[in-house]
């Protein structure tokens, strides 16, 4: 019988960092967990355990260590577009290194309208960087995720396709929740990140909110991604993923009270998934409808 | 051989409720999961089989989504007051009731400065409200848990015993972080519990980062509980479990690079735990230092 | 405004041991997670920022390794022993010492009938120990936990209390499964452990599949607790907390087939919560009926 | 701004079924959970609002009960394809179905020899199926995860690539642990899919313990794929997820203790991270060492 290495790619998962910028009039922290593969020609190391070209994966957690060192104050993207580089620059039998960041976002504490100079809490979703880094160029996006969003009106979902096993009815006036990843592609690297990422936060949570009358997860789906490529030019797609969380109208029949919107049983499974990419039209496509 | 039964309880956990209250110009939305425990006369259901005594676990779970069709707008405390007194009425074996609930904080969006009235962003801690009523009296707590804070000077650890196991240097200036959970007793149960929780949680937040030479986790427990009982006069006492999430800083020298308090290893395990209770002082007993 | 210090304990929680003991023939390996806390007079370090009494819980993570190192081949329920027996020794301002550990049960590989030498996967469920100890006298616990147990027919709950919010019908056969944990305190600390723990799942496991007339979950868990004290004269009492983890048939009937017993929906939450303690009855008691 | 819908799909998340076939002298028990997505041409659903080619998640979760009522004894590869084949006949606007079930191992339990007609636990690790279905055929994939697995000698880690930021020493003794996830794909979908899981569960554990001059995780990666190829003709290439779970030996020299390969620290994170697939050479393709 004869055997052959398919795809393969190895690296370090979950290297958890912090960096404190200690200005003089108040610290900066950021709080990031990294993670990282290689691939390129690592067929000797499977089939005869040689080791000779494997850049240890412990080297791959110290060095996260040593590049912040020398730039603590650096934005999630520039950190994961240097530290691929980094890594192609280290391994000489690599091809490919491709790094995610996701960070936590501790938000400075705010008392009696003053910001405090080193005291932060932290934030209710995840932002994320993401690079794939070949020997010619690099790729980069930003997203958020765990971004939890709810609207108790505005979205409808009816006139779907029936068969022997449709049971479920037609909803006018429904809740609509979901715990929003989206991840974006930027066409060049050199941006104001922490602006970039703001705004597009900013076009997804009024184009979920003033979406009044969603047809569906996906008709509101295709709303946010107009609304991110309209916000920045530097966009190319975004990708989303979004459960959709049922809020289930509670049966208060068996208790002689009215249902009338009022109560719901939040189930956490099974949930719709809802994944999909709007992007700019290319070239000779069909505008969108 | 003689068997006899000891303490024992039944109930049901997870009951997940959303409420959406519609009022003209602006929706609410409570996310609320509920626990529950009877205790009482049960023995004849364990050793019997006999059932006649068991409000079923099902009917805990119904009769949440029936309570809140009644009051969708009640705070989490209020409910939980009358969901024990529901629970002891229902129930003629029953001695004790006890009822936690745990509400997600869902917070308006705000888009221009103007707040949107029907959606919503998940917060990043929980809130909780716990009664346990038996059939004279109700104690009634509150609490927050999750509330992830740090602060990345004024924080020390030094001067601790030492023994032949002991390797840890003293540390003067410390990245302090934790998950806070909190729970303090109310005197009275007759309040306006948002308007107190938010006091309580600011007093936390607020002595927190005013305790600016923190000797240990426990001293800012300690400044943190006495600023709640300043702050609240219906706050009985307030326990705190205070994980101690170390951030220990990344050794540079292996690397030729200074380690200046900049770059840190974040750990999840293991982690200190600290917890302790501040209570009002009782007659007689001496004052604190 | 007077405040005091209310209960309090400190300690360590999440330290991960895995100890290796290297036989001529074959290893032995051990996987532990150990936490711990102390109580004791410890007001001066919350109050004044007083480290001078603290064992840092750097040492009580260092000392576990060191402990370790010394007995490596030791059962969890003696390591806990002698654990908290060096850290009074080591606190001298502790009353209470207080040890849980959590061992995964690696198990070892068999291959054609023969025992590997040093090949292991991991079971399913945990094992515990946990030692309460102050200056005089040590109480020691054993338990399973995660021990995830179903029987799909021999078990009914009907005859049950009913009120304006009971919707539940009688079900005289139904799925009864829970994910179990149970604790039980040794009369002794002198004991062949793992036989012990051997003898007490056993006891378990053919009390839950042999009680065929089980009327609700209670009376399954008063029928293991019996068969428990029987099995082991050295056990005083065993608690359980056995959620009921609710298998719901499906309606078929929107799909014109019959509903026999054989599909049901498996709901995560809400779930049951049953808990409960037997133990030997005390000198004067009333025998059980 | 022109934009437009580029990739997209949709389904269910979570669907968890359970079925007890009721034979006369033993039930047989399976615990499902479903996943499953549609893609195709959807896009007026996104851009226009339009729903009339959705089939609902709710009918995906619905027919998973419906289809298990038909046939309840089948295996969870069966099930899978024929659950696909249902939803592209439900939709005509599909032009693929992927199905996942993950299997729950629950094992009969064994009482005197014995083994119980209806009474299980649940095992340690899950199965899994995975089929993608276009209108023209079915590719079908087998695994296994969550499978822990560990040996305490014969593997090394020694002679890798060093730069500037390698600190780690050469390893020739240490512990290989892994958590491992694998999924084949076969050449056929009429098979004995118990029969043939079991031949390469039986070959990936042999491999990882009978591989004794292990140089890396990748090196045993290499050694498991074509055991599995060699045990069974059905399998046409493996793929394989290998988190590196560290086992850090304890640093006894602060106690003054010798360290000799007894204790260990256990990391949760970082870990190593190898994935790779092995596959049969294609016809012309160089054998493999």
């Amino acid at each position: 019988m004869g055997a052959e290495l398919g795809p393969n790619r190895y690296g370090k998962g979950g290297i958890h960092v912090a960096t404190v910028v200690r200005r003089e009039d108040r610290h900066e922290f950021f709080d990031r967990i990294v993670d990282v593969r290689l691939e390129g020609d690592f067929a000797d190391v499977h089939v005869a355990g040689d080791n000779a070209p494997v850049l240890p994966t412990d080297t791959m957690r110290g060095s996260v260590f040593a590049l912040c060192k020398e730039r603590p104050d650096e934005e999630a993207e520039a950190f994961a577009l240097r530290y691929t580089a980094y890594l192609l620059e280290a391994s000489a039998a690599a091809t490919k290194a491709e790094a995610w960041v996701t960070e936590r976002p501790w938000e400075r504490v705010v008392i009696d309208g003053e910001p405090h100079p080193h005291a932060f809490t932290l934030g209710a979703y995840r932002r994320t960087a993401h690079v794939i880094r070949d020997r010619s160029s690099a790729t980069l996006f930003a997203g958020i995720e765990g971004l939890s969003i709810l609207k108790t009106t505005g979205s409808a979902f009816s006139g779907f396709l029936r068969d022997r096993y449709t049971t479920l009815s037609d909803a006018e006036d429904r809740i609509l929740a979901t715990q929003l990843r989206a991840e974006w592609r930027y066409a060049i690297t050199d941006l104001d990140f922490a602006a970039e990422r703001d705004a597009v936060k900013d076009a997804i949570v009024r184009a979920f909110a003033h979406h009044d009358d969603s047809r569906s997860v996906q008709h509101t789906l295709w709303e946010m991604g107009c609304a991110v490529l309209e916000a920045s030019s530097s966009v190319q797609e975004i990708s989303f993923s979004l459960p959709n969380l049922h809020h289930i109208e509670a049966d208060q029949s068996p208790y002689g009270l009215a249902s009338e919107g009022q109560v719901f049983v939040v189930t956490d499974s099974p949930s719709g998934q809802i994944e999909g990419t709007v992007r700019r039209a290319t070239e000779g496509s069909p505008p969108a409808p």
